[in-house]
């Protein structure tokens, strides 16, 4: 029996010979299989249980964005789920048809359509993936969109789009929501919505941002306009040694709050620290370790250099090379796998809060995770900083008996989330809350539920996009993992 | 007869009465006459010629959150228009409350709540001005918005985020959506709803951004989180002499190319450049002037000075000073009142394209406007840049019959509006649409329109909300000012 409650749909055979005329559609099981699955670490546990998860009915592989707007009109008349997905590097369960239906795959729907090199300006499909993207930039234009998510090999524009990707320098070039002017994005319905489309404007509410991290719940995007910069001429790098976690936050603090905007400011508690860099005393817990790295032009990048070497004044300075060490795992992500797979439950939580109330969302959630005797490991490290506050980067997990897994992954989730939510910070930074984190959006949002809600019966009367995800009610059933 | 099409509302002594159990309540003409208009030159012409205006029926005046939520839920069971107002210094005609109702006044809602100043958060009242905001967090907290519209003296925290305002320093500070960190919103019904608050997060789509922009259609802001910076230590300034408006905005996009982000990016076109400085020769048109300011931390700011320098190689430096001309008036805004007074018609249009487009919106625009031989002057400015493109700012105006006025304004505000779709460009930087620029939304947001109005119809079923504005339909008959 699945785990994921609530219903499934039915899609008729009619309804498949309408989606094959449209454009591609898969129904052998391992494809269904592999289709209706992401990187939600929970799901490689039922995976490695042998646990059924419902699959998708069917895969429409559309290749324009005609086919989707196709697929979709079919869909909203047959009133199926369609769900939407491409990298399927999400490790929230969010591309997961829980209730059946049709999975829409928008690998095929790639490409640059063109790039505007004196604005500075891409327009890309959104099923492009993140590598062949940036290399194509670099080679064929000399620019970078700067975004630079872990999953950068495995994930797509789109995704990144509806999920509110961040990436790994996004202090310099800002993270998704940053880089986009406009949208290209099909309604429940079928209709088309062409978004944005100058450097700013002040027509309205923006509605490029209504569409950026709905997880797919409130359009299709098959397009985007992105800005990129050209690509950098000059690099620097430099590294800290700080007696304590604390200490190096409010240096983080005060280079953000002069308005230096180094793209790399990443800070690693001492178990990090040591996990990565063997800094620890006899494989002990290390000083906090901070990574520093800017690039674009020399002369903005050295007064950044500057103002960093200012603030960390009172630090050890540290191997830059260091720095090498991060760069060449940095998008590796096989290691989560490979943990599982021996066994393992572990996941990462990354959320944001206030320079204020950072110490204490750090301390607090910490201290949850180790309530627990059989978790091993629970360690956090600064990712992403604002002026106003940062990420901070959870890792947990330990080697619960194999039949205890899920119960091991719901109440570190629950105890996690729940100190989350009472220090004050938001739910999740960047990993969007798909379906695992879906049953706090009622703390995370308040009311803010209700305004989602309403929006989204208005743009999809039928409940077809995505149903079951971000802890809105379904027409099939829910909540689907509560 | 008002020039303002549409129904008026009907509102009853027993609402009244209802309001009045819950704060303020003013019904003397001359307040609802004064409540009922803005900065509308054309409603400032139809003040001139002693035309009539629906004024509101009601001004309801309330000092809490709380009395806001009361007032919304009277209006919206009695089903009455609801037009929330603060300064009343929009351009647009937006918060003239079209089919009567009720007018919120939101200015006795004010005042900072709370500042953090380690996360660099305020806490303000919607209410609020600006010139004393900014004040305040000077002398009490050593930090600045950085937000500084030229209304700044007559303009509310609630009405920029309202409007999507944006502040002559935005290319350093941001502009006020970059700013907000989330609201408190008073939907239509009463209901409250807090968004955001951390500073990021992937938890669905960025609800702060549905309000920011909305003109009072979605909801009421009362109150709001916004970044403030260290009051800067280090200011710089430069001016340059450009042979042409083309060349001066080449040099504008590669500093901007190159990550810089001077606080002020100010090139005149020659016209402007002999108004505003008297560099024309005989009093005609000059060489384009590019003003340059940077404020912040030294290190930073010299960075960026070196960046303008050497983009700015090949056009001949000017004297500085300039700037202090600009400094000195720039939150000036009697000017137009003054020539409106004379028997002027006068306006301005900002809007925003990419670089790549920009000439040719400059021309388009000014040549649609000259077309018409009782028009005596258009020039423009650039005032706001981006690494994808710029505001230009227009100025237009003559001096026809007085009883031609109103067409006057129509048919240079349809030719400029004309060529700025046309061309590619945003409807608008920061002005907003208001009723002026409201027929022009569906040729500017395309379905984007329908997904407005959805939106609309979910969070306001009655419609309550500043009905007959940004171009949707209005249950008292529309459109308001076709």
């Amino acid at each position: 029996m699945s785990p994921l409650r609530g219903g499934v749909a039915e899609v008729s055979d009619a309804l498949l010979e309408r989606l094959r005329a449209e454009c591609a559609v898969h129904t052998a099981p391992d494809a269904l299989a592999t289709a209706s699955r992401d990187w939600w670490p929970l799901a490689m546990v039922w995976d490695d249980d042998g646990t059924a998860i419902t699959p998708a009915a069917a895969v429409a592989a559309p290749t324009s964005p005609e086919q989707v707007a196709a697929v979709a009109r079919c869909c909203h008349e047959a009133r199926v789920p369609l769900t939407v997905a491409a990298g399927r590097s999400g490790v929230c369960g969010a591309s997961m048809p829980v209730h059946g239906g049709v999975l829409l795959d928008l690998t095929g729907l790639d490409g640059i359509v063109a790039v505007d090199d004196e604005s500075l300006v891409l327009d890309v499909r959104a099923g492009t993936f993140g590598t062949p993207l940036e290399e194509a930039l670099r080679a064929e234009h000399g620019v970078t969109l700067g975004h630079w998510p872990q999953s950068i090999d495995l994930s797509t524009v789109g995704g990144w789009l509806a999920c509110r990707s961040a990436g790994q320098l996004s202090t310099r070039y800002g993270k998704i929501e940053d880089m986009v002017l406009g949208l290209d994005v099909v309604l429940a319905d079928g209709r088309t919505v062409h978004t944005g489309g100058a450097p700013r404007a002040a027509v309205g509410p923006d509605l490029t941002q209504l569409f950026v991290g709905s997880e797919g719940i409130l359009g299709i995007i098959t397009g985007a306009r992105l800005r990129v910069h050209p690509a950098p001429s000059a690099e620097v790098r430099a590294a800290f040694r700080f007696a304590t976690f604390a200490a190096g936050l409010d240096a983080c603090r005060r280079v953000l709050r002069r308005g230096a905007t180094p793209a790399v400011l990443r800070l690693y508690d001492g178990i990090e620290a040591d996990r990565h860099f063997g800094t620890g005393a006899d494989g002990g817990e290390g000083d906090a370790i901070l990574l520093v790295l800017d690039e674009g032009d020399a002369a903005l990048v050295d007064a950044v250099l500057r103002v960093v070497h200012e603030e960390c004044a009172g630090a050890t300075a540290a191997d830059p090379a260091l720095l090498d060490a991060w760069l060449e795992k940095r998008n590796d992500v096989s290691a989560l796998h490979h943990y599982i797979e021996q066994g393992a439950v572990v996941d990462t939580l990354e959320l944001a809060a206030t320079w204020s109330a950072l110490p204490a969302v750090y301390d607090g959630v910490l201290a949850a995770l180790r309530v627990f005797d059989d978790l091993l490991v629970a360690s956090a490290h600064l990712s992403h900083a604002y002026t106003d506050g940062a990420c901070l980067y959870f890792t947990f997990g330990g080697f619960p008996p194999k039949d205890q897994r899920e119960d091991f992954y719901r109440r570190t989730w629950d105890a996690a989330l729940e100190a989350t939510v009472t220090h004050g910070a938001a739910l999740s930074h960047h990993h969007g809350i798909g379906l695992n984190r879906a049953r706090y959006a009622r703390a995370a949002l308040g009311t803010g539920l209700d305004v989602l809600a309403a929006t989204k019966a208005a743009l999809d009367p039928h409940g077809i996009l995505n149903p079951g995800k971000l802890g809105l009610r379904s027409p099939w059933g829910d909540p689907a993992w509560p």
